[in-house]
């Protein structure tokens, strides 16, 4: 008889799968209020090291942290027409305040553009200032009708990055660089995730910007994600804030700014990209735990063997984990660091200690084999970043592979409900074509020119639609 | 004729002279609600270096970061009768959410406890869970009516732990050693503050709490601040959520509960101890920037003498920043790193390149020296910690010198009125003075036992109270 699936299998029910893994591998649960979600320590984990790499590029690109309230006067939000229309259906108000009603309601922030232009209008004065580049980790709130733990939820985490610049080709250029060298660098090159950079069309844009970035990743169930977006936000939140410079020749100017976002979302993109049967699998550098060492049993010599692999595995500079906990059974400990797709597990019974090895077993590309004990250590980086890399493979093969391309409306739907994308020029689709798509729950993703690279234009020639079903 | 000072001075109005420094010093402003409050950048390295340091200190003594949501059902609230009774008057309620109003109001956490409690009811099955070690890092909510930046802000930042253990020992005993091994070595060991380690009254105890250990610091004015609180629960939210555990021998019982929070008031606290009239000082183990290097003139040489010290320096070990913006005066920007209390100044003009010297100008001692700019590196360190020293011996000084033993309330009034913290036996004052002294607007900051340790219990013979006016 077959052992019962620890998940349901993707193939079966991939929503169920999904939900399954998150509860199995703890990584959440759904709070209280409806749509809101407690991250546990292991999901939480993961976000920690979401954080740090990208706090690191977005340093790097030389914004700093700030933080500002998170209750914002409701007024604020109606001064940018597009952007209260655009968030206005999701927000959650606060009406009372230290036991009295308020004389204005206060919203939780969806996002931050309009707080921050009230600050900004303040902090500018000359072109000394500029660019002014500021960033901050908050949580935001937008009421949800169709939760789902990390991918829409009531309430998330994330950073949002606001800038302003003397010039539109400044503004455009700082939004492209955290486009590519911070969102893509860390999907690609940490999360293992491959992404496809594009341009929204006017349909898809955030509300108030004049155009939007966006990285999209193909799931395992072949619909999309998107994984981070950075605006051009022209001068609109400018000129509703009165945001202006004096600039060199002694005139006033409107600031150009850009506002960009990554989420908890992330942690969703994850687990359904990496994901697999078994539970997730999580890329060794943004792994939290990246070599976990296992006591099969409890005698005293294999646990001193653990403890000592332990201490040299940290010492080489692994992230790593020793699990003594030998009052549960050795066989659900494997099954529950498989869940939680820590990358490598070494494995210490009694009978490795007569052999001098251990079992190294390997969640990413699977299987087990036996490895000297003293070797382990000088072994384990090389083999990390070969599933780092095999990782993004099988995520670019998923991509290249379930993405047709199509010539009519008709088609693009019959590839995305199949469970894939479809290329589409644009000059065939057009905002009729996409509001054809939108019927069939299908949207454009992103707009990518003909040699793959970012359009300048929505209306550029040679550009081509990505559609598909999306989360 | 003397020139304007920058701020106003302490002894004037020590309150104005510490809104002057936040403003000037550009470390926060005050939110458009209410209450709230926008950290600028540089007051925000502050807090984020805070925050690293704690993190670390916190993951040391075992707890693991999680996330729990914004948003609290009202009668989660009410089930632990204290606690409710504690907060209710503070609460910001949110009504609406998506448009609708909401079946059941929800509460903006003013903390986490109660649904805390919520999943750990769940998560805590046997004697194995235990302890169950949480920390978050997060955003709270209570309605100030008397707000005042980064002291006591409607919304303001912090960290919250919240543990639970299988007996009263163990929870004490960890209570305790994040007060001692966590707080007490965070604000002495990096802030340079010298900290007062006692426990509450019943009468100042967190709404919920059986015991509270607190840490006390002096401002320069001689009031107290609270820099940090650290709570035994007892089995008060496990009764009220029910949080039980299988013990070892197959019993239902209650766990018993600690929670601990420091907050971004330590960045108050960190200016109402260090700052004198031209500004903050920043311990050096804690600044963001220890050191800036600036250029006097915009010549190429200088320029490129100020890059070439800061990469140095920053090689060496040292947090560097150059300040190269020679089109702003350079007495102007002297004075700006003074108000933002950057520990070192290295200042280079064209006459340093010819005699190979830089000027070194410190903050925290004050005076100015050349320096042979070849020796900078390797001098830097231990000057960095001679200063850090330095200002931990003066909070040390100010308590010692500004701490009266007597012997009746009146008395205590007198000294607590005067900038100054009392000492009076807590068999002499107990409650019925405490309540005499509340008349005056004087607190029982923390008694303390005769030896200077911490009392294990109120009542303990030889309990002494430290009575002053606080923040």
């Amino acid at each position: 008889m077959a052992k019962a699936p620890v998940l349901t299998p993707r193939a079966d029910d991939f929503p169920r799968w999904y939900q399954d893994l998150i509860t199995k591998a703890e990584l959440a649960e759904n709070g209280p209020v409806r749509g809101t979600m407690v991250i546990r320590p292991y999901g939480y984990g993961l976000w920690e090291r979401m954080q740090q790499e990208l706090d690191a590029r977005i340093k790097a690109a030389g914004a700093r942290n700030a933080y500002f309230p998170l209750f914002i006067p409701q007024s604020y939000l109606t001064r940018e027409a597009e952007h209260v229309e655009g968030f206005a259906p999701e927000l959650a108000v606060v009406t009372h305040g230290g036991g009295k009603k308020l004389e204005e309601p206060v919203v939780v922030r969806p996002t931050s553009e309009t707080i921050v232009n009230e600050y900004f209008a303040k902090w500018v004065q000359s072109y000394r200032d500029l660019p002014l580049l500021i960033n901050q980790w908050a949580n935001v709130v937008r009421w949800e009708m169709r939760p789902r733990v990390f991918l829409r939820t009531t309430e998330f985490l994330w950073q949002e990055g606001h800038t302003a610049h003397a010039t539109y080709e400044d503004a455009r250029d700082y939004a492209a660089r955290i486009h590519e060298r911070v969102y893509a660098d860390l999907m690609v090159n940490v999360l293992g995730i491959d992404v496809l950079l594009g341009r929204k069309t006017r349909a898809e844009r955030f509300a108030g910007a004049v155009n939007t970035l966006t990285l999209e990743a193909m799931m395992g169930d072949g619909k999309a994600l998107q994984m981070g977006t950075s605006h051009e936000l022209g001068q609109n939140f400018a000129r509703a804030f009165n945001t202006r410079y004096l600039s060199r020749d002694g005139g006033q100017e409107l600031v150009w700014q850009t506002s960009w976002g990554a989420s908890t979302r992330m942690v969703g993109g994850l687990i359904m990209s990496h994901g697999d049967d078994s539970g997730l699998r999580v890329p060794p550098r943004l792994a939290p735990v990246q070599a976990v060492v296992l006591a099969i049993k409890g005698d005293e010599a294999v646990l001193a063997k653990v403890r000592e692999i332990g201490d040299r595995l940290a010492a080489a500079g692994v992230r790593v984990e020793v699990d003594d906990r030998t009052d549960t059974p050795f066989g659900r400990r494997a099954v529950d660091w498989e869940l939680k797709g820590v990358p490598v597990r070494v494995e210490v019974g009694p009978r490795d200690l007569e052999s001098g090895t251990v079992m190294l077993a390997r969640r990413i590309p699977g299987g087990k084999q036996p490895v000297a004990a003293d070797a382990l250590a000088a072994l384990l980086p090389a083999v990390l970043e070969e599933d780092q890399a095999l990782l993004l493979r099988q995520s670019r093969e998923r991509r290249e592979s379930r993405t047709a391309d199509v010539a009519t409306v008709g088609e693009a739907v019959e590839a995305a409900s199949a469970g894939g994308w479809a290329r589409i020029p644009w000059s065939d689709l057009g905002e009729a074509g996409e509001a054809r798509l939108a019927e069939h729950a299908v949207t454009v993703r992103c707009l990518v020119a003909e040699d793959g690279s970012v359009p300048e234009a929505d209306d550029a020639p040679g550009n081509v639609a990505v559609v598909a079903r999306s989360y």
